[in-house]
């Protein structure tokens, strides 16, 4: 038997950023991915991360957004207090995003181990996820940064890796390595060998670490960025919150929790990693809904969107129906049609990631209106 | 010198229904094609059609369209004489269409010389058209029916074909030539060996003849639909017009003027043929608007409608935008997007003929809103 009480220990951290450019124009600056339903499952993708998350932390789960998301986020989820949702004032990448987060959860109690789930994940079975995420607090309750490493499913060179060293033995999560080091995203002759090879895992962002552990390596890595937001959390429950918040936060320097923490972290020998037994998905693009979408029966076609009127004839492909609009497509295999009030996007499944270089071209064009 | 004074004889009919299905959803039955500028020229293509006989017949011109089009024709041609918008309650296919103009004229004056010419076509240039009609009235004054040939570009199995014998040999109209007959829609190795034969032009529905050559025709074949038009042209001009209108019409026969008067017609000997030395398209599908849209420079992509926002990489194709979303096309060849408020079409010119049975399976469905 395994002391759950490390358990109370552990806070969930969701960091809610993140446009999601290569699902425009269904996802965009003013409706980010997370809070999408991308699944059909009748819950945003933020939603469902919270409750697959509120088993294990309850009311301890703290969210991390832009300021122009408050209400959207209130909304989805009724339940988080106010003191739990950390809004930015502008986007300054993960790790000031995540760190802050740490800052303020150590301020209410260093003891407190964290874990940071992105809001835009699908993740199947829930209980697969929970219990790895129960190993790792375990683990993290050792003094480790514990990052949950997908089994790969293919060579992908979309997501960087996680390669292990030897298992740690620890009785209480056999099933922990130690982490020798993160890979960026191979090429794809890599991505192959390293499925050949083994030992390695997909790289999803999740971790769980102990706030003070955290903060230890943010601290040595990236002094000024720990210092504001030390500065910023010894304020937070106060009236002077919002003054340093203004002041402090434009000037914080902006990078990855990657690069601050984890990968330095990693060479120091902190880093332990729990395998996800369960499937996993970013929705990374219109080919992921795809995937994620049961298509009708007999058809190749997968329709989200309440009330969609499509007439296709044999084309597969992904249609999403923001708009009451009746759609027909004719003769285009894997076609991706994204139908919204006011952008239109068509594509299909193969060219599916290059919507975000279409983005940032009515980026420079200066269609912001609709990014 | 020929006489021009068979010139003052002329009348042209501009026929101005169907609903050009499969230039759906910007073509549709509360705004068909005639009503569209589906060449960038900024003239609709009836308002074209109207301009390009003008000049040879003025205000001797008549439309015969539905009663839904009423306003929107007389806005298009605000020239045109009340007495000369022919209403039809309900369609009755081109012979009872065509019929009608030709017994209303009859009344007027039995000399006159009809040319029939649909209000959706595309011709260039406009002269060598003019110099062809100008031909046929003085063939249609020495006792034809005269029809307009389009020589042949390609193996089209689209169109049907005029089969000609021998030159007439008029002074007037040494291009003109004796036909012998009509011929349907052929399969492609036929129409292959009409090219190599020679000898075969294109039916495009036009033709010039004298009214009473016409109803003589009209009468021998479809003697009902003769009486019953005769009877509503009795009575164009005067009060019992509405009446007879509404109670003769419904019972007419409906037929395409080709079986009721041009093939028997050809088969007594009455039907010459003007070689069209200009280009002609009946703007059939989106492959069409391809065609007859010169694409911006550096790209083999055309856009139709006003303040298009159209983002595209690599992608050839036609775009329609009736509305003023962005759209982002990305990566397929010869794509089709016409977006329209209420229904978008996705398909690629080479499936332009499919619309027309996305249209069917729209109506079967119920989809009728937007047809």
């Amino acid at each position: 038997m395994r002391p759950d009480d490390v358990l109370k220990r552990f806070y969930s951290v969701i960091p809610a950023g993140g446009v999601g450019t290569r699902l425009w124009p269904l996802s965009r600056a003013a409706a980010p991915k997370f809070l999408h339903d991308l699944t059909g499952s009748g819950s945003t993708l933020i939603r469902a991360t919270y409750a697959r998350l509120a088993p294990l932390s309850g009311g301890r789960t703290m969210v991390v957004s832009g300021r122009a998301h408050r209400r959207a986020v209130m909304e989805q989820l009724p339940e988080l207090a106010a003191a739990n949702l950390v809004l930015e004032p502008e986007p300054k990448d993960s790790a000031a995003a995540i760190g802050l987060a740490a800052a303020i959860l150590h301020y209410r109690d260093p003891s407190i181990i964290m874990g940071s789930f992105a809001a835009d994940q699908v993740i199947h079975p829930v209980e697969a996820f929970q219990s790895a995420v129960r190993d790792a607090v375990h683990v993290a309750a050792e003094g480790y940064i514990v990052t949950i490493g997908i089994t790969p499913t293919h060579a992908s060179t979309g997501f960087g890796y996680i390669r292990t060293a030897d298992p740690l033995n620890l009785a209480s999560a056999p099933s922990a390595f130690a982490v020798a080091d993160y890979v960026e995203k191979p090429d794809e002759g890599t991505a192959a060998s390293y499925l050949a090879t083994g030992g390695y895992h997909w790289n999803a962002g999740m971790f769980v670490a102990p706030v003070d552990l955290l903060l230890k390596h943010l601290e040595a890595n990236e002094p000024e960025l720990h210092a504001g937001l030390m500065e910023i959390a010894a304020v937070w429950g106060t009236p002077a919150r919002a003054e340093t918040v203004q002041r402090v936060w434009p000037s914080l320097p902006k990078t990855a929790i990657d690069y601050a923490v984890a990968e330095p972290a990693a060479a120091a020998g902190d880093v332990a990693m729990i395998p996800g037994g369960f499937s996993w998905d970013d929705v990374g693009d219109f080919a992921a809904i795809g995937r994620l979408n049961a298509a009708a029966e007999m058809s190749d076609l997968t329709v989200l969107g309440e009330g969609a009127r499509v007439y296709s004839d044999t084309a597969s492909g992904v249609v999403v129906s923001d708009t009451k609009r009746v759609i027909a497509l004719i003769g285009i295999d894997n076609v991706v049609v994204v139908d919204t009030p006011d952008a239109l996007l068509v594509t299909t499944k193969e060219h599916a990631q290059q919507v975000k270089s279409a983005v940032e071209h009515l980026r420079a064009s200066g269609d912001i209106d609709v990014l």
